[in-house]
C-alpha cells in the first residue's frame, strides 16, 4: 500500500505555512569528504527545527472540537516549539511537558510561543506518565513526537522537498534520529520516489538505540538517558510505529562521537553560515568522519535542528575544524 | 531609460548558478520590532555574501580573451570571494588585493578558492594604486568591487528577488552599505518593480559617509580606514557610479553603532539560526534598534554576509541579546 497519499494530504496543508528550506552546501566541504555534501537545512524552519512540520501536520488534521480543548506534548524541547508554534497558528492551547535540563533557550521560546511548560526530571520522572495525567485531566489531545501516523506524514514532507531539490540518481541520506520520526518520514516519501537512494539514521555515541536495533531486530533501549550534548535526539528507546518503518527502509545506523558532532557545527559555522544544535549536527558529523561506511557521490545530511545555547556553540566553535579523534 | 534590461540580463546569466536565498523571519523578532521584519539571508549564498553575484555577473559578461588573460579585485574579503569563486566557475585565474587585517577565514577561503591573494597595509597604501599596477604588468582585468555597471546588476538580483519573494505594498529595505554597489543594484530593481518601496543604506558609526554624502550632496569621506568591527563595509568614499543612484532613490542613510550590529548577530543566531557577520549585520540591528525612523509595517533587511571569524562571532553573541546604550 502506498504511503504517498497520506504524506501528500499533509504536505497540502503543510505548504501555505511551512518553509522551503534550502539544500545548501560549500565546495570546502565536499572537498573535505571526497564527496558533494548537500545539507538540508531544517534548522532554518520556524521554530529553528523540522518539528514544526509534524506537528502542524497533526494538529491541521485534527478536527475543530478536539482542537479547541487544546493539546499537549512531552519534548526535549524541538517537538515542544512545533506544537506551541502549530497550536498558536490554528488557535489552539498548548501545555508542553519538557525536561528540567533542556536548553533554556528551548524552555524560554516555548513560552515566548505562548504555550504553557510543565518540567519534569528526566532521570527519575516518565514523561509518558506525566502527559497521560495532564491529558485526562484536562481534556486535553496528546501530540506524540515521532509515534503517529501524521506526525510522521508531516516530517516526510523533508522528503518530497530533498527528492525535488536534487537530481542525482543515486543518493544517501543521513538522518539525525532520536525516536524516528524524521527518519521513518524521510525514508518512507523517498522510497516511492527515489527508490534508488539510501536512507540511515545517525546517533551518538553511547545513544545508538536505532543502529543496535535494527542490528538486534527488536526496539532496544538507551541505558543513559541524560548527559549527552546531542540532547535533541537521546530518545530512550525508537518508536514502536517508526522503528517497522526503519526496518524495512534503512540497512544499518551510523554513529558519531560528540566531538564530531561539535566538530561539524564549527564547520557548518565556517562554511555554511549555520547555526545547527549537536543533535541535528551528527548527520553532517558522519558524512565527515565516517565517510568510509558511505559509497555514493552524493550525500545529503538533514541538518534537523539549530536550537543551541550560546556556551554550547561558543564551545563547538573552540573545537576548532576537525575532531581529536 | 529603464535599467531593467541590463539587470534581467545578468539574471539571467547568474540564475543557472546563484542560490536564491530565502527570506526569513521569526516571532521573536518581530515582537521586539514591533513590526515585521523578514531577513534577505545572503549569508548563504556562494561564499557566504552577496558578493558572488556581482561578480559572477561581471565576469559571465567579458569576452572569452579577457577571460582567458584572467582578472584581478581588490577586497576587503567578500568581493575576494565571489571573485575567486565566479573565476574559477567560468575557467579563468583570479589574483586579489586584499588588507592584511582582513579576518583570517576570508583570506584562507579566498586562497582555497584557487586565488592568489596579494596582501597590502589599509592605513598606508592605496589599494586602487596597487590594482592598476598589477593589472597592467599582468594583463589582467581589473573586476572593482562596486563602482561598475556589471557589478550592481548583479547585485540588483537581490532587489528582483525580494520583490517577488514579498507580496507587501509598502516596504522600506534596509541594505547593509560600503562603496554602494548592493544599496544602489536593490535601489534600481526596487525602483521599477516595486515602486511604493523605500531603499535606505545603513552604516555603522564612525563610518557613515553615505549618510553624510546623502545630506551633503557630495561624496563625503571616511575619516577613519579601519578599526571598525564592521570590515566589510568601511569602504573609504561611496563609489563615482553608485552615488548618484544613491541620491535619486534614498532619501536618507541610518547608522548603527558597533554594539547595535553586534547585538543583531546575537538575536539572528537565536532566533533565525543565521551567522551573520558585523557588517552584514548593521541593517537588521537598524530595524531592531532605530525602528522609530522607520514608518512601513514591513521592513526588509537584507543580511548581506557571513563571514565572520570565531573569536568575533562569540564576542558578539557575549553581548546579549539587547546592546548597552
Amino acid at each position: 500500500m502506498s504511503n504517498l497519499p497520506l504524506i501528500h494530504a499533509a504536505y497540502g496543508r503543510l505548504k501555505p505555512v511551512v518553509r522551503k528550506t534550502p539544500l545548501l552546501s560549500a565546495p570546502f566541504l565536499d572537498a573535505l569528504a571526497g564527496r558533494k555534501i548537500l545539507v538540508k537545512a531544517e534548522c532554518l524552519q520556524h521554530t529553528g527545527s523540522f518539528k514544526f512540520r509534524g506537528a502542524y501536520a497533526a494538529l491541521s488534521n485534527m478536527d475543530a472540537a478536539k482542537l479547541k480543548r487544546g493539546v499537549i506534548a512531552y519534548s526535549s524541547g524541538n517537538h515542544a516549539q512545533g506544537v506551541a508554534l502549530a497550536a498558536r497558528m490554528l488557535g489552539a492551547s498548548a501545555t508542553i511537558i519538557m525536561p528540567a535540563d533542556a536548553p533554556v533557550s528551548k524552555i524560554e521560546n516555548t513560552k515566548a510561543l505562548g504555550a504553557e511548560v510543565v518540567l519534569y526530571a528526566r532521570a527519575t520522572e516518565d514523561r509518558d506518565e506525566i502527559g497521560a495525567r495532564l491529558s485526562e485531566a484536562r481534556g486535553l489531545t496528546l501530540v506524540k513526537p515521532f509515534d503517529d501516523a501524521q506526525v510522521i506524514a508531516g516530517q516526510a514532507s523533508v522528503g518530497l522537498e530533498i527528492a525535488a531539490q536534487c537530481e542525482a540518481d543515486m543518493v544517501e541520506v543521513l538522518v539525525p534520529c532520536g525516536g524516528g520520526g524524521l527518519t521513518s518520514g524521510v525514508a518512507l516519501a523517498l522510497a516511492e520516489t527515489r527508490p534508488n537512494w539510501r536512507v540511515y539514521p545517525v546517533e551518538p555515541e553511547g545513544f545508538d538505540d536505532v543502529a543496535r536495533s535494527l542490528v538486534s531486530g527488536k526496539r532496544e533501549k538507551n541505558t543513559r538517558r541524560d548527559g549527552s550534548v546531542c540532547d535533541a535526539i537521546i530518545t530512550p528507546v525508537v518508536g514502536e510505529i517508526t522503528f517497522p518503518i526503519l526496518q524495512k527502509h534503512c540497512a544499518s545506523g551510523l554513529v558519531v562521537s560528540e566531538d564530531e558532532a561539535l566538530a561539524a557545527m564549527a564547520l557548518a559555522f565556517a562554511h555554511l553560515k549555520l547555526v545547527i544544535e549537536p543533535g541535528g549536527a551528527v548527520a553532517l558529523a558522519a558524512v565527515l568522519f565516517h565517510g568510509e561506511k558511505l559509497r555514493a557521490d552524493t550525500v545529503i545530511v538533514v541538518a534537523s535542528g539549530g536550537n543551541v545555547d550560546v556556551d554550547m556553540f561558543c564551545r563547538a566553535l573552540g573545537k576548532g575544524a576537525l575532531p581529536q579523534s
